[in-house]
């Protein structure tokens, strides 16, 4: 067979965001958050996401901020480190995942809980003012929050992707909720996934027009 | 605020799977596929799944062959190279992503495609019975079934997963229209993405039991 598909990539960005915003409702979104709601249904495929978005008024300048000061960005899984584009981070910013880091098994058995939030405990130097993405797990994120509860250091911004039929939507509901001022973005309910928490730092990374 | 959460990793995984099994309706789908499907469930948080899988019979018996032989698993990008687990895989497996090679560029620019589809023909030596894991780019898809139909290597198998507005869901019905014989598990339409397709590798891997 004889195959015809696109093959220039700037063609494929543009027909994609342009299918996005012919069929996307973002009008439920404030318009400054419609580029990064837009690069977020173009990494799941899926047009229905804007009434699951949730937001703090914040979080835009805290990204803007963070990024400008090179905060670190610092991810619970390999694979959301591995989909942010470096490029689009301010050269020396680091991209920071310690699920991996050889104390995380000993500390996650030491502290009773998962490998996940065991590994929040490794960020404690470089958590203060950070960006934190989170596209998988909900323990992650409910350790972050524990954390900061009872006085420790605070990231810039949160974005929250956890994904999942335990704990994910509760988790994301808890940083929606957060008495601590905490800038976020997030998406409610089972859905989310390293490609979103990744797309969502290459949106937010650079103010980005959306066909870059 | 004190947060209540599942903290006991083998716990979340047994209730998520639970929820999956009590949840989606695998009965469109084969007995034998049915713990391949609650992982792909389990990987995205949608049970919604099952309807828009297709398959080739095929596909599980190559799967352990390729596995038990070894077989190189290659992946489109690296999210879907860091989201499989290597531990499920037989000692000495390799799993390879060619994308970030510094050829890539140059080949893209040459053959007038993408760097996802050019990234295929630095597969050549390996592709021979490996495992195919594509995640992210219809254009590798494409350009895969384009260099077998002109008489090159062929995969063990292909685990089509590609996600997105432009061309995904055509890559996937080529794959599942392939007149080569190649054994396939793919999602249809526009839904895929690196997750699914480390998962399908992961649950592929050892005929897992699912609890594992």
């Amino acid at each position: 067979p004889a195959y015809r598909y696109e093959k220039d990539p700037s063609a494929i960005y543009r027909q994609s965001f342009s299918i996005v915003r012919d069929e996307a409702d973002l009008s439920c979104l404030p318009e400054e958050l419609h580029p990064i709601a837009v690069r977020l249904i173009h990494a799941c495929g899926m047009t229905d996401l804007p009434t699951e978005l949730a937001w703090s008024d914040t979080v835009l300048d805290a990204a803007n901020d963070a990024f400008r000061n090179k905060a670190p960005v610092l991810c619970d899984v390999e694979m959301v480190a591995h989909g942010i584009i470096r490029s689009r981070l301010p050269a020396g910013t680091d991209v920071v995942c310690t699920l991996n880091d050889k104390r995380v098994r000993e500390l996650a058995k030491h502290l009773g809980t998962t490998r996940s939030a065991a590994a929040v405990e490794l960020w404690t130097d470089r958590l203060e003012g950070a960006v934190v993405a989170v596209g998988n797990a909900p323990t992650t994120l409910f350790h972050l929050l524990e954390t900061i509860a009872s006085g420790g250091a605070k990231p810039a911004l949160v974005l929250g992707f956890p994904v999942g039929f335990v704990g994910a939507a509760e988790s994301k509901d808890a940083l929606i909720e957060n008495p601590f001022g905490l800038p976020f973005l997030a998406l409610r309910g089972r859905r989310g996934g390293s490609a979103m928490a990744a797309a969502a730092v290459n949106a937010l990374a650079a103010g980005l027009p959306e066909e870059s």
